[in-house]
C-alpha cells in the first residue's frame, strides 16, 4: 500500500497544473460568460498529450492508467471545470474508438483525435432515455455495406463543434443487447444540430440535441460487433464517472483554496474571517470531506486499472461521493464569500453552477446508488 | 392556538396567487434571462396594495400585520422570486419612512411609494461592512439645515431604477449609536451608480454600487433622531428576514409542485418517477421540511406582530431555517428533473440560483446563528 | 392564526411541568438503571387527569384536544421520557375504549383507567408484522357469545404490569379489512407473558411478548364492529404519532436546557464553553430545529383535532421530523458534555437511548415517509 | 500508488479476523451486559502479537507500521469494539514506554506488556482538563532520586484492572512545556481507584477515576526528559486517533454486514427489505461513506508512518470522519432492524452505544476540527 504519487505522476500533475494556471484559469470566467468553446485551447492541451491520456501508446496516446489520468484531470479542473469536463469526454470517446474500432477507422481518425486537431462527442442519452439508457430508440439498419441511423440524441457535449460522434444505436429490439456503437462523422448528411441548450453552467462547451435522419455510415464504422454497444457504453461510463468525479474534486479544491485565502483577507468585526471559529470548523469539514472523496476517486481508478470485478461499484461510489462533496465544498466556499460569492466578479458562483451538473450526468447520483446497492447487497461481495 | 388562515388572509392569498400566476410566472424566465426589471409589473402590484402591505392605513398602506404580509408574499414568490424579493425591500423601505419619517417627507413620497408609482431602495451594506453593519463608514455631516452624505454602498437592490433611497450613514463616530437614517432622492446631485453587478441570480432586479459624493439633503430627511439609524435598521431587518424567508418558502413550494408533477409525467424503466420509492422519500422529506419551515416563518411573524421581546431571535431562526430549507428543496427539485433540471427551458435551475442569495443577505445565515445563540444562551430566555 | 397558548393551556402546562420536576425528574435515572415501572407515579398522574387527557368528559376524562394533550405531554416528557411515553400509550388505549367500546365494557374499565388505578397496553405489532401491520396473524374466532384469540404480539409496552389489553386480531382473512379490535383482561386464562425485553432504553417500562393461546373474551369486548379494527388502529396511530413526537420534543428541550447550562459552567482553555463560537452555532441550530419541529407537532395536532382530511399525513410529518430532530438534539447535547455526556451520572446518554426508539415505533420513520409521499404525490392535495 | 494490501497485511488481517470471530464476537454481548473485562482474552491476543503491534521488534513487539496495525485492529473491532479499543490503548502505552523509557524500566515491564501478561493504562485526562489537556494539574515533584505524584485522573480505561500506568504530570508551571510523563506501577502506595463509571457503552472495559496521593516513583520512571510529556502525549494521540478511528470502521463494517444480511431475511409487505429502494439507497450511502472513511484512515496511517509534517492534521481528519461515519452507519443499521435493532438480543444497539464515545475521546471531534483548520488555514500547507 502506497499513497504517494510516483515521480511520473507528480511530473504530469505539475505540467497539468501549469497549463491550468496559464491557459485555463485566466479565461474561464470569460468562456462562461460568453459561452465560448475554446477549441484552440483544447488543441494546446492535445499538444501536451491531454487528448489521449489513456489511449494506448500504439494508437498515439500516452497510454496512461486511469489513476494517472485522474491525477492530471484534477489539476486541469482547477483551471476550468467545463473545459476539462469536455476534455474528459473527448478522451473517453477517443479511447473507445482506439479500443473497439476497426483499423481503417482508427487510422482515419485517431491521429487527429489524440493530437486535439479534431474533437469527439459521445452520443448516448435520448429524450426518453436518460437514466434508463438501455431503452434508447435511435435505430441503425444494416443495408449491404452500410448502416443507416435514424433518431435523436440530447444533451450532447460539444455537439455542433466537434468532428466525430460516437453514437449508440439500436440494431435489434433486444433491449440492452440490441445496442451497437458507431463512429459517425459529425458532418455526415442527415445530421442536424439543435440550438445550443441554455444551461445553468458548463457554458464553455456547447450542448445540443442531434437529429439523425437516415444518416449513412460505412459498415466498418461499427465498433466491435453488433450488440456490444451497451457493454462498451457501460465500460466507458466507469471511466467517465471517475473523470467527472475528478472534475468535481479539482474544482472543489480550487474553491477551497480561494475560500481559505479570502478568510485571511476579509476583515469583519475587527478581525479576519480566519479568526472566527465557526468558519474555521466549516473549512475543516470541507477539507476533510474533500480529502476523503479524492481518496475514493483514486481507489476507484485503481480498481478500474486492475480490472477488479467490483470496479463498476467503486466507480459509482466515487462518482456519487465526489460530486456531492464537490458541490457542497463549492457551495460553502460561496457562502464564506458572502455577497461577493454571489457575483460573477468572483469565481465561486461559477464553480457552483459548473459542478452542479456532475451530480446528474454520467448517470445521476440516484442511479449510482442503485449500482452501489446491487453490489452491497450481494453476499460475498466485499466493498471495502 | 389556531393554525388556520382567517377568511381575510385567505382572500388576500387568493388575490396574490392569481397575480403571481398571471402577471409574474409567465414572464419570470424572460426577466431572468434578459435582466429585465419589471417596473410596470411592480406598479400593478401596487394597485393591489402590495407596495404598502404593512404601511399603516393612515399612511395609505393596507396596514396589515407581518403575518398577513408573509402569507401574501409567499404566494407572490411562487410566481417570481426576484421580483417579489424586490417588492419586499420596497415594502420595508416604505414602512420605515412611514414609521419614522417627518410629515413633510412622508407627504412628499409616501403616496407614490404605496401606490407603486415610485420605488424605494434600502442602503445599508458597504464594501467593508457586510455582516458587521455597525462598522459602516458613509458619513452624514450636518451643516445648518442640511446633511451632506459621502460614502459608498454596495449590493443595493433596485439601485439605478428606483426613486428614493433609505440610507444609513454615520453622524458621529460612536459605532452603532452614531448611525442615522436618511431619505435621499435617488437622483440627488452627487449620487453615481455603478455598473449592474452580474449575479448568479436575482436578475429581475438590478444590483449596483452607489457612490455618495457630498450629496446634500434637507435636515428633515433624517428619519427619527440622530443616532437612531441602527435601531431602525435592526427593526427593519427583523421584518426583512421574515420577508426573505418567505420568498424562499414560496419559491420552494413552487419547485416542489413542479417536481411533483414531473414525477407523474416522466417515465423511466417503464414507470413514472413517482413509482420509485427513493424519489417518493425524497419528496416526503422536501415536503416535511418545507411545512415545518413555513410554520416557523409564521411563528416569527406573529412574534414580531406581538412585539415579543424575543422577536429578533425568532426572525433569525425563521430566516436561517427557511432559506436553508428553501435552497435544499429547490436543489432537490432540480435533481429530480435530471438533465432537464439543469437547462433554462425548465424553471428549476433559476429557482436554485434565485434562492441561493437568501442564505446570504439580510444577514448571512452565520450571523443568524450568532443572534440565535445569544438568545439561546440567556438563562430564563425561552425560545419554544 | 394564533400561536399563543391559551390561559387554560398554560395552566395545564404549568401543572404538568411541576409534576415533571417533582415526581418524575428526580427518579428517572433510578427507574432507568433498575428497570423500575413506576406504577404509583402513574397513578398520581391519573389523579391530575393525565390518564384520560383526551378521553371525553362523559367518560370521566378531561376531554381535552390533541393539541392540549400534546402541550401537557411535552412538559411531562421533560421529566421522564419513558414514563411519559407509557402514559401516552395508556391514554391512547383508554381513548380507544371510550370511543369504540360498548357501554358494559366501558363501565367495567374506564373509571379505573382514567383515574390511573388500572393501566392499559396496546397490542398491534407481531413478530412478522412490524411496519406491515395489516399482515397480522393473531386470530379471533367467534363462537356463540365469545371470541377466542390465538396468536402472539411483540414489543408490548407495559405488558405484564398492566390490567387490560387492546388487541388487534383477525376475524377474517381479508387483509386490513379482516382485522377487529378487542378489549382483553390482562390476566385472562391463556395469556402468557415473555421475559422483559432488554432494551437500549425505555427501561422505565417493561416490554414483553404476549402469547394468546385460546383466550376467550365475551362478544361485547369487541370494539365497534368486526372489520373495523384496522381503521381504529390507524386512527389511534395518528394520535399515537403526535404523542411520541411530543415525547421527543419534551426530552430534547430538557437536553437542550441541560446543555445550555453546562456551556455556562464548564470551562476549557480559560473560558466557558458558551464563549466558543462553534458551540454557540451548534446550540443555535439545535434550538432552531427544535422550535420548528414543535410547531409542526402542534400543527398536526390541530389538524387532527379539526378532522382535516390530510391529518394522517400531517401526523406522519410531525412524527418523522420531531423524532429525528429530538434524537439529533439529545445526541448533540451529549456531545457538548464530552466525556460527561457518556456516563450515567449525567442524563444525556439516557435521553439519547430513550428517544432513539421514537424513530422506530408507531410506524418507523421510513413508513412515515411512505405515508407522507402518498399525500404529497396526490394532485390537488395541499400539504402546507 | 497502490491500494492493495500486501500479502503480509492480508495474512495478518486473516489471523485477526479469525480471532475476532472465534474469541471476541461470541462473547461481546455478554461482556457488555455484565461489564466483564476479558483479561484472559487480551492475553490470548497478546500471544498473537496484538499487544505490541507497533512496539519495535527489538523491544519484543511486532514492529509493524501504523498502517499494518490499523488493518489488524479493524478486523478485531468487528468482533468486539470495546475490547479492541482497550487493546489499542494498551498498544499505545506500550509503544510509549518502548520509545521513551529508560532501559531499566523497559526491561522491567515490556516483556510482560507485549505478551499481554500485564496491561497498561494511559492517564492524561483530568476532571478540569478534558479537551484542554495542557492545563492538567497533577503534580510530580522531584525529591532526590524519586518523583512524588499528586493529583487525579478521570475516564481512565482499564483503571483498577491494569498493571502499569503511563501518567502525565506537571513538573513545572510552564503550561504544556511543564508536563512530564511517568511510568507508575498500578499498585503503588497512594493510588486509589474510584468506582467504575457507569457508561452508555464500552462496558467490556472498566473506566475509573484514579487519585494519586503522594505516590512515589523512582526517578528513572520518567519517560524521556522533564518537559517532554506533552510532546509524547501528542505523538501518542496521533496514533491513538488512528486507532479509535479504526475501531469505528471495524464496528461499522460489522453493523453494515449485519444489516445487509437482515435485509435479505426480513420480509415486509410480501418481499424482503432488500427489495425496497429506499433501503437499498440507505445501504448504498452507508457503504460509500464507510469505504471513503476507511481510505482516509489508511492515508493518515501512511502519513504517520512517513513522518509527514502534516501527519497530525491527517490523523485528526481520519478520526473526525471515521468516528462520525462509524456512528452514522451503526445507527442506520439499527434503524434498518426496526424494533429488533433496539433490543439487546441483536448487536446493533450495542454497536451504537460503543462507537458513540469515539466521537468524544482522544480529543473530541470539535478539537479535531480545530487541529484540521489550523493546517487548512496555513498557506502553502497542502492537505490533499
Amino acid at each position: 500500500m502506497d499513497f504517494n504519487l510516483t515521480e511520473d505522476q507528480q511530473a504530469f500533475a505539475d505540467v497539468a497544473s501549469q497549463f491550468a494556471r496559464q491557459a485555463l484559469a485566466p479565461f474561464a470566467a470569460e468562456w462562461d460568460k460568453n459561452h465560448i468553446f475554446p477549441v484552440d485551447t483544447l488543441r494546446q492541451a492535445g499538444e501536451l498529450g491531454f487528448c489521449g491520456l489513456y489511449t494506448p501508446q500504439a494508437d498515439g496516446g500516452l497510454g496512461l492508467s486511469r489513476l494517472d489520468s485522474s491525477i492530471i484531470f484534477e489539476q486541469l479542473a482547477m483551471g476550468c471545470t467545463a473545459t476539462t469536463a469536455m476534455l474528459t469526454i473527448h478522451n473517453m470517446a477517443t479511447w473507445m474508438l482506439a479500443s473497439y474500432g476497426r483499423e481503417s477507422v482508427k487510422n482515419a481518425w485517431l491521429p487527429d483525435l489524440v493530437s486535439g486537431n479534431k474533437l469527439a462527442s459521445y452520443c448516448l442519452t435520448e429524450p426518453g432515455a436518460g437514466s434508463d439508457a438501455a431503452s434508447l430508440m435511435t435505430r441503425a439498419e444494416k443495408q449491404g455495406e452500410t448502416y443507416t441511423l435514424t433518431g435523436a440524441k440530447v444533451f450532447i457535449s460539444g455537439a455542433g463543434s466537434t468532428d466525430v460522434l460516437i453514437v449508440m444505436a439500436r440494431t435489434t429490439n433486444e433491449g440492452a443487447k440490441g445496442i451497437s456503437a458507431f463512429v459517425v462523422p459529425a458532418n455526415a448528411p442527415g445530421i442536424t444540430y439543435g440550438k445550443p441548450e441554455e444551461k445553468m453552467g458548463w457554458n464553455a462547451q456547447p450542448t445540443r440535441m442531434i437529429s439523425f435522419d437516415n444518416v449513412v455510415v460505412p459498415a466498418d464504422h461499427l465498433l466491435g460487433e453488433e450488440g456490444q454497444g451497451f457493454t462498451f457504453a457501460m465500460k466507458g461510463l466507469d471511466g467517465g464517472r471517475i473523470n467527472i468525479a475528478t472534475c468535481s474534486i479539482g474544482t472543489a479544491q480550487q474553491a477551497l483554496n480561494t475560500a481559505r485565502n479570502y478568510m485571511h483577507e476579509r476583515q469583519q468585526f475587527g478581525k479576519p474571517l480566519a479568526a472566527f471559529q465557526a468558519l474555521q470548523f466549516k473549512l475543516a469539514d470541507m477539507t476533510t470531506e474533500l480529502v476523503a472523496a479524492r481518496q475514493l476517486v483514486r481507489l476507484a481508478s485503481f480498481k478500474l486499472d486492475q480490472n477488479d470485478p467490483q470496479a463498476t461499484a467503486y466507480c459509482a461510489m466515487a462518482k456519487r461521493l465526489a460530486t456531492d462533496v464537490g458541490f457542497m465544498v463549492c457551495n460553502e466556499a460561496l457562502q464564506i464569500h458572502g455577497g461577493y460569492g454571489y457575483i460573477k466578479e468572483y469565481p465561486l458562483e461559477r464553480h457552483v453552477r459548473d459542478v452542479r451538473v456532475h451530480q446528474i450526468l454520467e448517470g445521476t447520483n440516484e442511479i449510482m446508488r442503485l449500482i452501489i446497492s446491487r453490489s452491497a447487497l450481494q453476499e460475498g461481495s466485499e466493498l471495502v
